[in-house]
């Protein structure tokens, strides 16, 4: 596989960013391989994924950061350089459901998803042996009311000690604290089991049950300070009945969540998403 | 196409309700052409839709209720007979948004929606000729806050005088009053521009992109005095994308919202949906 | 609405080609609404659409062809120059089935379709009625194995008589000659009732209930000489089971059929899609 | 979980048959739980799925059989009776693909999938470590064109001594010959990795990505002699792009693979698929 090189960039729309943005790549060399742009005409953002081959490319990683900057300033923009050699490190919190973990360990295991995937963290010791079975060091974090706010700082320590760029909860049943999920903001993706926004918080299936929907779903999304208020990254649906009970919804909803989670974490681990205004542009 | 009766209960669940019924229909005579069963097990509730052909059953049709009548007691039945050949009377509401409008009059002209639709009520005259395009006699009712209910009652005289079955709320944009409801108990369906319970109340399209959703929808549901709360009779849903705007949603939605209105009209039409619960039992 | 240009472009990959473009629509102070782009590494094809608002634009409207052909001859271009005000006309074929029409009918008067509709044409007169409740013109051209062809060139007169730029067959049960389809080559959309490429050919709702399947489609495609082996532009599925009948499938279907045929035409009329190699790239 | 009788049943369709049934059920002091029925009008056939709480029934398990006789003589049904306790035997055949295995592992471990997985049997070694990781026996029977035949024998020796009842080919790349076919007829379930009966045979993806369709899907069936042609059970489709290379489809595929294949095995363990005329009834 190539290496390349991913510009994300937010900025204020104006005449002339993408002839700027190309230019650039252009002249040192770069050919692109994606490039993905996008405006939000009611707010007049620009926002812009560009992917190109550094084979050839002029300028060294190191310096390209110092190379932009002039165009950068120029726009206003908000932006990031990722290569894709920089492999990111992930950890995941589990408490004991294990259809998320499951699906995850296995598609880190065959390579679907690209992240080294450095430890699992859970609050109960149950799915230990699942975890080490796939040769994953398991961190065992018991929380209580009393000293949640303690556990997490240790889990914070052990976080930043091992460079974790991304925290998934996978069905992760505890609700981080203001302080945690500011450590690591826009680097934590939940997996709801619900179609959100109906059904914020707890028992969405049992509520949903009680309404009669037609329609069940599973939203991933970042975690912010807001309960299930964190900007989506996708949703998926599948039809019900009545015909299904309560146990038919958990069950059915256990596909949809694994694969709503699972596509979420890829676009992340891809530098495909960008977050702005509690919204996601995902550059697919 | 033959004659059919079809029987629609809702009962205590007890041993032998089955038995007790199709031995009543195949004692008469009766060929059973469809037998739709369901248990809620949590509310220990039976249901079922029977449709059996007449040509050969013994009962006539003006009898049968009377003949039914001691099994409806022994197990407390809660029941409705129906004859495929009593063709319900149909009357649609409108405001102005005029795609379900037309979807409804061409699937009632095309006569895959089964029903006398009498006339159309609106509270603005724009859809006048578009009414009258297909022979539909067509009210103007124009409505304020101050004359509402006296409104309301002159439309409720001419349902009744019409012997109106079911009304369709085919995007009317005004909120129906509780003695208007009360009237018409399971006898109104409206389309609402949203995933139910996700954005009850206006402007869902534009929640939706508010929130940064990846899948909006549409629901179809009986009118109770609850704003968006009634049993919801069917859903759909369609992707967007932050491509989309509030414009490009509202235009796919516009296709879902004519779609899964004209489901659940048919349903309905068809003796297919049981209420209970504020939940529909659809026997699809 | 302001108005635009888009440019449609398919060459060679190279280094620079975006480069070039968008550095040639900043120099004469274009403003870029749309940028899309897209390379198919396998045949090593770049393909692009590119809309700027043309109000502070320097070259005139009928320069730009000669301005930009520099660049196009470079890149070794295949490429269309569109204008947001030049509004297609449209011609639809229909035989006697009425769902494609009426839905084609509505969303072309209540804007949905950018295009003006000239007339509807077909081999039955029974539509006429409809096509003119409208106020559309409607043209009865009578076929018979004779006389097919001598009719298909009186068509193909009055279709370059009144400059028709898309030609919609709305489930028009006929099949081209050779000779028409390369008169109109990438200018005439068909619906095919299944998911092709299953059920190729006549009765697919029959041939996909023998076989059993749990889903079927409907297929939007430019005509070809081959029967149904057209570029496909869009699809969509809807699920069936053992319960639904021929009849059901046929209703099921419709729904699909329109909404299939609908968006290919809207993507067609607002220049979205480039065809190549029998197939297309939709820039949606 | 209390114990239930299931009875599957197919015959000439005529009058009275559902009474008769259900009075043998209640005249014996069965609760019926679910009662699902479908009439193929076409061919005028009667299906039948019906299950009821043993608790108070009086007839024994094993006297059952001949007690329902003189009712299944009477109809000239077709018919079976399975029991809830009734675990069946599974054997999964696997080549060297592991999405599907790893899926049907986790499901069968985690009692989602009720039955008995003896044994994984594989015509290549690489899927030990993970069949042996959830301690289930893997057999290796390595093949090639000259031992087929030879080597199939003693895999039917197996699969006989162990009393399977139903066979997995969990992306099993090799053809079965008639002989085994016909030994397991009905208990045979494969996943192809295509929407059927588009793209029977080899590379589905490839000939999907080459027509440029806009949908893929999987389809899960009965094995017969027919390469692809058995009964359907189940089919899903996800939607793809031309921005969707082969190896993006292949991906996407493996997530419809595992999950219509997990439905269809479900299916089967539960007793929910009756096969007639090559096509599936699924009572669910």
């Amino acid at each position: 596989m190539r290496e390349t090189a991913i510009l994300l960039i937010s900025c204020p729309d104006r005449k002339g960013i993408l002839a700027e943005i190309t230019g650039f790549i252009a002249k040192h060399g770069g050919n692109i391989l994606h490039a993905d742009q996008h405006i939000d005409f009611q707010k007049e953002i620009f926002f812009m994924r560009i992917e190109w081959d550094l084979s050839n490319f002029e300028i060294p990683k190191e310096k390209l950061p110092e190379s932009f900057q002039p165009i950068a300033e120029k726009f206003q923009m908000d932006y990031q350089i990722k290569f894709s050699s920089d492999i990111q490190n992930v950890a995941i919190f589990v408490s004991k459901y294990d259809h998320c973990l499951y699906e995850l360990l296995y598609r880190f295991k065959a390579g679907e998803l690209r992240g080294n995937l450095k430890f699992v963290i859970s609050n109960h010791p149950d799915l230990k042996p699942v975890v080490e079975m796939y040769g994953v060091p398991f961190y065992h974090f018991p929380k209580s009311k009393k000293n949640k706010l303690e556990v997490e700082e240790k889990e914070i320590e052990l976080l930043k000690k091992e460079k974790i760029d991304l925290i998934i909860l996978a069905r992760y049943m505890q609700i981080l604290s203001d302080r945690f999920v500011n450590e690591f903001r826009n680097k934590i993706i939940n997996i709801h089991h619900s179609f959100l926004p109906a059904f914020v918080g707890a028992k969405p299936y049992h509520r949903a049950y009680e309404r009669g929907v037609k329609i069940i779903g599973a939203t991933s999304h970042y975690v912010t300070e807001e309960l299930d208020q964190g900007p989506i990254i996708e949703q998926d649906v599948v039809r019900v009945s009545h015909r299904d009970s309560i146990e038919d919804m958990i069950r059915k909803g256990r596909d949809l969540e694994k694969l709503v989670l699972a596509r979420a974490v890829r676009w992340h681990l891809e530098n495909k998403i960008l977050v702005y205004d509690n919204k996601t542009v995902i550059f697919d």
